[in-house]
């Protein structure tokens, strides 16, 4: 079974290499690509957050791996793919949370997104409190040390 | 720009109907595609909740639109579709996070997903703490009312 997308917007910053840290010291614009109609965002100022699926262009589908350390530590476990958030994996998805922090007609300026520039967008979907863990988040050790960096 | 997309696991549930409420009474599996070895899944019953990428296999693509108000209910402002969840929308991805019972093999047992029998998934990834909002999360009254019912 083949599915095939097309991007809705694409972001613009600063990056154009993909880097594992200090993503949060930028802001980021989302920029509806021009066969969606601007209508697509009336009202999304309402609110605070977004999720943002986008597409890791710069993978090469020969790169995609099913396991392995997370960033090649050899101090972390063995992991599945879908065990942690590599961009070297099965179709090649990003999914962040970000901050929305203006909604100008066709253009999104955003916080704390982890995309370098040209990244194409597949859907952006408002955030709603409805939709966030109710249990505690429970996490391996070696997940909140890889993060530590990140978004400073 | 097409990209292509594979399914990676098949979700396997009661319910083969979208309804627009109570997705929260029962368990869903998340079963791999052939082509993913079990390997792929090393380590996930680690974390507590997952984020499912999937496809919304029943929505035409005639069906698409790109704005509306929320559930079609006149007293919801005309809303962006990039500021709903609504499934009949471009590249018809759905996302939620959900809770994981149990990993078995090529088997995922999980919570609080609003997928139906038959699904095809094109992602999992870990939550991490460090991928919440770290802001209050700020929401338009539409959207809690809406939400009202949804998990029950």
């Amino acid at each position: 079974m083949n599915i095939t997308m097309h991007p809705i917007a694409h972001i613009h910053c600063q990056r154009n290499q993909a880097i594992d840290d200090n993503w949060g010291s930028e802001n980021f614009e989302i920029i509806l690509a021009d066969h969606i109609p601007e209508e697509a965002l009336i009202g999304i100022e309402e609110f605070s957050h977004l999720e943002i699926i986008y597409f890791f262009h710069l993978v090469d589908e020969k790169d995609i791996v099913f396991s392995g350390r997370p960033r090649g530590n050899p101090n972390y476990p063995e992991t599945g793919i879908f065990a942690q958030r590599k961009k070297d994996r099965p179709n090649r998805l990003g999914l962040t949370t970000v901050e929305l922090l203006e909604h100008k007609g066709r253009v999104l300026k955003v916080r704390n997104l982890d995309a370098i520039d040209g990244t194409a967008v597949l859907d952006i979907k408002p955030v709603m409190r409805e939709f966030q863990p109710v249990t505690e988040i429970r996490q391996p050790a070696w997940a909140s040390e890889l993060m530590q960096n990140y978004w400073k």
